[in-house]
């Protein structure tokens, strides 16, 4: 029934609806149910530890014996200018205040980069069928070496030049990730909340730009979605959003509710939370962050600060639910049941178009 | 060939392709052409003089005889808090000197409201087979009073709250404008120009909320993306940037060299020309002014600063070209012809997918 195979003929997958990785979201369950059902299943492992890895992994392949998806992000050991950190504690003082925490910590984690050596020899042992790459892509030798491993490599673009950076660098597919997408932003380099290209448009400039297939993702959350990706010259998509409300998902039950109830404008772009640009629930405090930019400190760093306001559980406050601008097409489905319904709606709109 | 007619038997053309009412880029006879290819052309009328407008609409009925649309902005007189307007004095006195500008104005221009008993009066004797709004819509004595003339009327939304709105004013169809359509943002209340649904997500969920006639617009630039629109459930779509490049349009001839080379990437959406949001070329005054966000003087009065800067030309430092994110799609074809290849294309995508 795909007018366009060549996401389907690569991937060894039935049908081209990849989940995305969202990470603590999507669980072995879901990825596995996922890739039973015939799409690609994934797992977010930029912050697990090997460890977590490996077991997740064996989880997963307890769970099936399809090709699934394992998720990084790449980007050097993050650094932070002193005066930045001083300056964004400064702004943060009154929420934590207003949070009933004390003092924000004096010290950002010292942390390494995303994607390390460690991470590189785990995947050449563990071999899942698919790696994708958030930011960008590892050096060329990690790249050539997971290539030789027979392992498929993924990565997003938010612009025609990532694009054809990632084609140059020899990779599999492309995702085309829109400004609706929840979630992190795959910018090859940190950009504005405000800056992004919506789904729509970005597509088919990919797709012209490219000879790769390019896998849409953002905004699209049921057949009517997928259906319009292939117009625009997708061989795929990605959605993420649209399985955060099944039952397999990790998303907590107060926020399955907030998803019963989404709108389309209930998130923002920020990237006071993390450092970098993401669409998540609009908060009090991202509102506020947004009105009045500052540099703030690096990619993950920025979380040693953000973290306790995460934790206190005020979503209207300080939080990072992190979802995409379709969110109110949800269905709080079985994955597998949810499949089928975005495999049979594609269908009958391909139908009604003929 | 189109597999949803409402649109078309509604507004009795062949091809559910409206042509934006871009103010100054619109010409008659860009809309004469696009009528007569059986489309939907359409005149920005809303910074027109009523002789302006009776003019343009003998000109256009001297070049065809099928239906068109005249678009107004609707909104009350703006008013402009003084310390707002002392404030924003001051921040443009930096722009005004590299520009090599005197001081900014010490005041604002005396405005009404945007539609009023003169423009009613005037439609009401002029008219169109179709008006449509911006902003939302005028009194219900007016709307009434166009209805029992026989117009037709259209309205933007930029949210499904805003649809509904429409919906219940008991107009004819509902424009669904996304984030990456260019120009202003049709929001029935202003809002920050980071705000915005992309058009993937949009539509769909408004088509859900409505029975009326949905025209997707925002970062459709050719056949795929009509196609994708038919696919979210739109019955049309409105295309604004497709036709900036058309002999016809009033393009000036630096713009139509920048829009041979436009990406997705070189708008922004900016409020600090016009007093709401917009998306245009990226400039270095709305991309500092959109950096400290600070309250600004009410649309259209805020032009009584502005166009000074403007009128100097140089499109890098301050500009107001308005133009979305699928221009690099942009095809420089007389409007019959462009009109001819977006039909052609689209019927190509429905075949693709059957």
């Amino acid at each position: 029934m795909w007018p366009d195979r060549r996401l389907t003929d690569l991937l060894h997958i039935d049908h081209p609806i990849l989940q995305s990785p969202m990470a603590g979201a999507a669980t072995a369950a879901l990825a596995a149910e996922v890739s039973n059902a015939g799409g690609l299943g994934a797992l977010g492992s930029a912050e697990m530890t090997p460890d977590q890895i490996t077991s997740a992994v064996a989880d997963l392949r307890g769970r099936t014996n399809q090709p699934f998806n394992l998720n990084f992000f790449v980007g050097d050991a993050p650094v932070t200018d002193p005066a930045v950190l001083a300056r964004t504690r400064d702004r943060l003082r009154p929420w934590y205040a207003t949070l009933g925490l004390g003092d924000p910590p004096e010290t950002l984690p010292d942390l390494g980069p995303s994607f390390d050596e460690t991470r590189l020899a785990l995947l050449l042992d563990l071999r899942p069928a698919v790696v994708s790459f958030h930011f960008g892509l590892p050096p060329a030798p990690a790249l050539a070496a997971l290539k030789a491993a027979g392992i498929l490599i993924l990565s997003t673009a938010t612009t025609v030049v990532e694009a054809q950076a990632l084609e140059a660098a020899g990779i599999d597919a492309i995702i085309a990730q829109g400004y609706e997408a929840g979630g992190h932003r795959g910018s090859h380099q940190p950009t504005a909340p405000a800056q992004g290209v919506g789904t729509m448009a970005l597509v088919p400039q990919i797709v012209d730009a490219v000879s790769l297939p390019v896998i849409a993702a953002g905004g699209i959350g049921d057949g009517r979605g997928i259906a319009a990706a292939f117009a625009l010259g997708a061989a795929g998509v990605q959605m993420g959003t649209a399985f955060l409300s099944c039952p397999e998902a990790g998303t907590d039950p107060a926020r399955r509710t907030l998803l019963a109830r989404a709108t389309e404008t209930d998130t923002m772009m920020t990237d006071a939370v993390s450092g970098r640009s993401a669409r998540a629930y609009r908060s009090a405090y991202a509102t506020a962050m947004e009105a009045t930019r500052e540099p703030l400190p690096a990619f993950l760093q920025l979380y040693g600060l953000t973290d306790p306001m995460l934790e206190v559980g005020q979503d209207d406050v300080a939080s990072f639910h992190l979802y995409g601008q379709a969110a109110r097409l949800n269905r709080p489905l079985p994955a597998t049941d949810l499949m089928r319904l975005l495999v049979a709606e594609a269908r009958a709109v391909f139908r009604s178009l003929s």
